[in-house]
C-alpha cells in the first residue's frame, strides 16, 4: 500500500533496515554465516546485474572479491540478511572471476529498466558506498576512522567522534504563473532537454525558503507560494529530492547563465505535448525522475 | 509575504545569502572593509545578545576577538555585508573585552524571546560554525582543509576534494488514527513532556518511507498515509525538520524503550487542553517548535 500518492523510482525499498539491531556485531556475523544470506556487488560505483536484475552472490564469495571491510549490511529480507560489497580496482571482475554471473552497469543508464525493488536496494547501497569512499578519515581530527553498525556509521578511534551517512536535501520545483509553468535547461544537458529547477537546501533554511532562493538566483523569479508534492531519494551520490510547485509573481524570468542557460514557459497543452514527446527538438525527463511527475501533475490539473 | 501557511522560528532569514557572489574573495574583502558592515559573535556555540537582540559589532573589532579564519559571511542586508565570528577559549569575553556590549546566551534557552529575523540569522551562523568545528580535516584524505566562499565551503589543498555544509533532513511526525493522535516521550525529557516522533532520513529513503520506518521502530505503528505539513531549520546542530501527519492502521502502539519511554493517545479536546497547558502534569513543546504546530493543526481540524 503506497504511503502517499507518489512513490518514485529509488523509493520503496522492500528490506527491513533493522536500524535497532545492526549495531550488534554478533547478530550481523550470524546473519552473514547463514547460507540464505546474499550479497550484491558494486565495482567502482556500478552494480552487478544479470538479465536486468540484481545478480545476487553468496556473501562469502562476494566478500572474497573486495578488500576487507567493504561489506555493507542492507537489511533483512524476512529472516535473511542482505549485504552489499564494494569492489575497487582497475580490472573489471565482470570479465574475470564474475564472468557468467552478470555485468557491471552504469546505474543512471539502466534506471528505467530496473524493478522498483531492485532500484531502491541499489540506491541505498550506492549512496552508502559513495559516503564511505569520501569519509575514510575523521573530519574532526584527520585520523583514519573505523566502520561500525554494518557500514551505517564511522567511529574515530583517536578522538571518538561518530560520523553518520550524509543525506543532502534538495529542493526541486516547478514554478508557475497563471496558465504557464517554467522549465530550465543547463548547457551541459543533451540538446533540447528542459526540466524543473533545483538546488541544495542550505543550513538555516526551510524547504520553502530554499525553493524561493533558488528560483530567484537561477531564474530571477519572485516566489509567492510553495506547495509540497512528493520526495525521491536520488543516489548520485546521496540526495533527497523534495519536489515542490511554486506560484511566482509574474511570467518573466531570465536564466542566470551560471546554472541555467535557458528558461522557457509552457502552457498546459504544451506541457502535455512535451511529456508525450510530441514537440520536435524538445525533451523532458522520463518517469524515473521526480521532475517528470511535478510537470505531469501540473499539466493534468 | 509568507511562502507557505507556516513560517517557523529559525526560518525567515531576511539576509540575501548572495550564493552566486560569495566565491569572490575581493568582493567579500570590500564588503568587510565598508564601515556599514557588521558582525555578530558566537562564543563556544553561544550568541552575543543585548536586550534580547543580536549585539552587532564592527567587523574588524569582532575579528580581533577570534583566531584567524573564523569569520563567516552571512549575507547582504541591502548593500551592507553581514558577518559572524566564532570565538573559542575558556574565558568568557562577555565578562572581559565585550563587557557592556552584551552577554553570551544559550540559544535554546532564549529561542522564544528572539525576533524571527534574529533567530533565523543566528540559526544559519550556528549551523555553519558547528559544521566548521567538525570538518577541519578532509574526510577523503585526512589532511587539514581550507575555508572558501566566505565559510560556505572547504577545499582540501592536498587532494582537491570540495566539502559543503551538511544539512541533515529529519522526519518529524504526528501519527493519528480515528479521532486520536499519538505523542511520545523520551526518558531524558523534562517530566511530563510529550512531543511528536522524529528520526533522521537515511540514504535511499523518501521522506514518507522514513516516517513509516520511524513510526514502526519507535512505536510499533504501521503507517497508512503520510501528508506533508511544513518544514523548519533546526540549528542543533544542523537539521532540517520535515513535519508530517501520518494516518496509522490502529490505535495500539508501544514505545521501543530505546528512543521512547512512553507513548500516549490524545483526542482532539485533550490535545487542545495539552496545548493550552491545562492538563496537570503534562506538557508539550511551545510554538517555537514544529511539533507544536503539527499538534495544533491536527487538534483544530
Amino acid at each position: 500500500m503506497p504511503l502517499s500518492p507518489y512513490t518514485h523510482v529509488f523509493a520503496g525499498n522492500p528490506l527491513d533496515r533493522a536500524g535497532d539491531r545492526r549495531a550488534d556485531a554478533a547478530w550481523l556475523a550470524g546473519l552473514k554465516a547463514d547460507p540464505a544470506a546474499r550479497a550484491l556487488a558494486f565495482w567502482n560505483g556500478k552494480p552487478l546485474l544479470a538479465d536486468g536484475r540484481i545478480a545476487w552472490l553468496p556473501v562469502g564469495f562476494a566478500e572474497g572479491l573486495a578488500s576487507p571491510d567493504r561489506t555493507l549490511f542492507l537489511g533483512l529480507d524476512g529472516e535473511s540478511g542482505v549485504f552489499a560489497v564494494d569492489i575497487e580496482g582497475e580490472a573489471d571482475p565482470g570479465e574475470g572471476v564474475l564472468e557468467g554471473r552478470g555485468a557491471f552497469a552504469d546505474l543512471r543508464a539502466v534506471i528505467s529498466t530496473l524493478t522498483m525493488e531492485d532500484a531502491a536496494i541499489l540506491a541505498a547501497a550506492r549512496s552508502l558506498f559513495e559516503w564511505r569512499r569520501r569519509h575514510r578519515y575523521c573530519s574532526v581530527c584527520g585520523q583514519p576512522s573505523d566502520l561500525a553498525e554494518g557500514g551505517w556509521k564511522r567511529v574515530c578511534p583517536s578522538c571518538r567522534a561518530e560520523h553518520f551517512p550524509r543525506t543532502d536535501p534538495v529542493a526541486i520545483m516547478l514554478p508557475w504563473h497563471g496558465d504557464r509553468c517554467l522549465l530550465g535547461r543547463q548547457a551541459s544537458w543533451v540538446d533540447g532537454m528542459f526540466s524543473a529547477l533545483a538546488g541544495f537546501i542550505e543550513p538555516g533554511e526551510s524547504v520553502e525558503e530554499a525553493c524561493a532562493r533558488e528560483l530567484s538566483e537561477e531564474a530571477g523569479l519572485r516566489t509567492r507560494n510553495v506547495v509540497y508534492h512528493s520526495s525521491q531519494p536520488w543516489p548520485f551520490p546521496s540526495s533527497l529530492m523534495i519536489g515542490l510547485t511554486a506560484e511566482v509573481e509574474d511570467d518573466e524570468g531570465q536564466p542566470d547563465q551560471t546554472e541555467l542557460s535557458e528558461v522557457r514557459w509552457f502552457t498546459r497543452p504544451e506541457a502535455r505535448a512535451l511529456l508525450a514527446g510530441e514537440i520536435p527538438g524538445l525533451k523532458c525527463p522520463g518517469p524515473h525522475a521526480i521532475a517528470h511527475h511535478l510537470l505531469r501533475t501540473w499539466a493534468e490539473t
